[in-house]
């Protein structure tokens, strides 16, 4: 950030009164811009024994897999948010949302939250914003194709969950050495 | 949003290629400004069978009483931000936090998360957000006074989790109709 919003003039970084944190302030108009970490919404779609993944067509991570997720809108809730991707990202509809995860990532300022969903029919395909839509057996992952260590996260959580029939919240940090092998 | 906050001009609102929705551009420097919600992260600290609040020293609902929380900050999770709102607004210390709810109100652009606490000790106070911080029982909670509609629902749910010491992760959105009378 380098020019206030509100008015254009120029910003500079300080901590106002009252404050403990550098923020963008505009001395011209009095402006703090507040800098704040973004939520991400989405599905984890399920179908029998198989995982609904896209290919990404976009960067980042143009043409690994990940689960149909992005970030929230203002004016819609996390699951509207997550079947909205769900329908962007798959052409799919899922049925019977419950809330699976909440994963922060503090290095890179997100906050992940998915649902856990079944699949309402095998009708799904490629988007603007995927390449390829497919169905996977826990045994076909792509492991070393996962755009994202939250995805991966997610999947083996799932898996490790599906085993006991067991699906407690998950509330889990990401952090930039926890994904590292 | 009136001017770009990385060349000064002034931006415009239009909808950029390959979107669906309104976003504020700058036709000069190319920058899409988007807009996102806003995470809150919160503690419910709890005492033997009390409740801690904290009545607002500022604005908004200024003089009404609330939870411990406030705007997630970037480079921090959210039980890191849950913590630290529980410090500057109460000057208390909790341990054995876990995940306790997660609501979305759309009409706002917020999505709170709440972790469920125990009080250290019963070291607390006021603080430059708070001019009184007290622990309540059920009985005494002053309805009639609470900050926002996000805080009745999570402590009437509370409440009702408590008689039955079951406290799966509440998962709600809250609408500017639902916490009317």
């Amino acid at each position: 950030m380098k020019f206030c919003s509100n008015c254009g003039n120029k910003v500079t970084q300080q901590i106002p009164e009252g404050d403990n944190r550098l923020r963008f302030v505009c001395n011209h108009c009095n402006t703090v811009h507040y800098q704040n970490p973004s939520v991400i919404a989405g599905v984890l779609p399920e179908h029998k024994q198989q995982i609904l993944l896209c290919k990404r067509a976009i960067e980042p991570q143009k043409g690994r897999w990940t689960l149909p997720a992005g970030f929230l809108e203002n004016d819609e809730s996390t699951l509207e948010g997550a079947l909205r991707e769900c329908d962007e990202e798959a052409n799919a509809e899922v049925i019977e949302p419950t809330l699976y995860a909440l994963y922060d990532i503090p290095y890179i300022n997100q906050v992940y939250v998915f649902y856990r969903a079944q699949l309402k029919n095998k009708e799904f395909g490629p988007s603007s914003e995927s390449t390829e839509v497919a169905l996977f057996n826990e045994e076909d992952i792509p492991w070393d194709e996962l755009a994202f260590p939250v995805v991966r996260a997610v999947l083996k959580r799932y898996l490790s969950d599906r085993k006991s029939n067991q699906f407690n919240v998950i509330q889990e940090v990401i952090t930039r050495q926890s994904h590292r092998p």
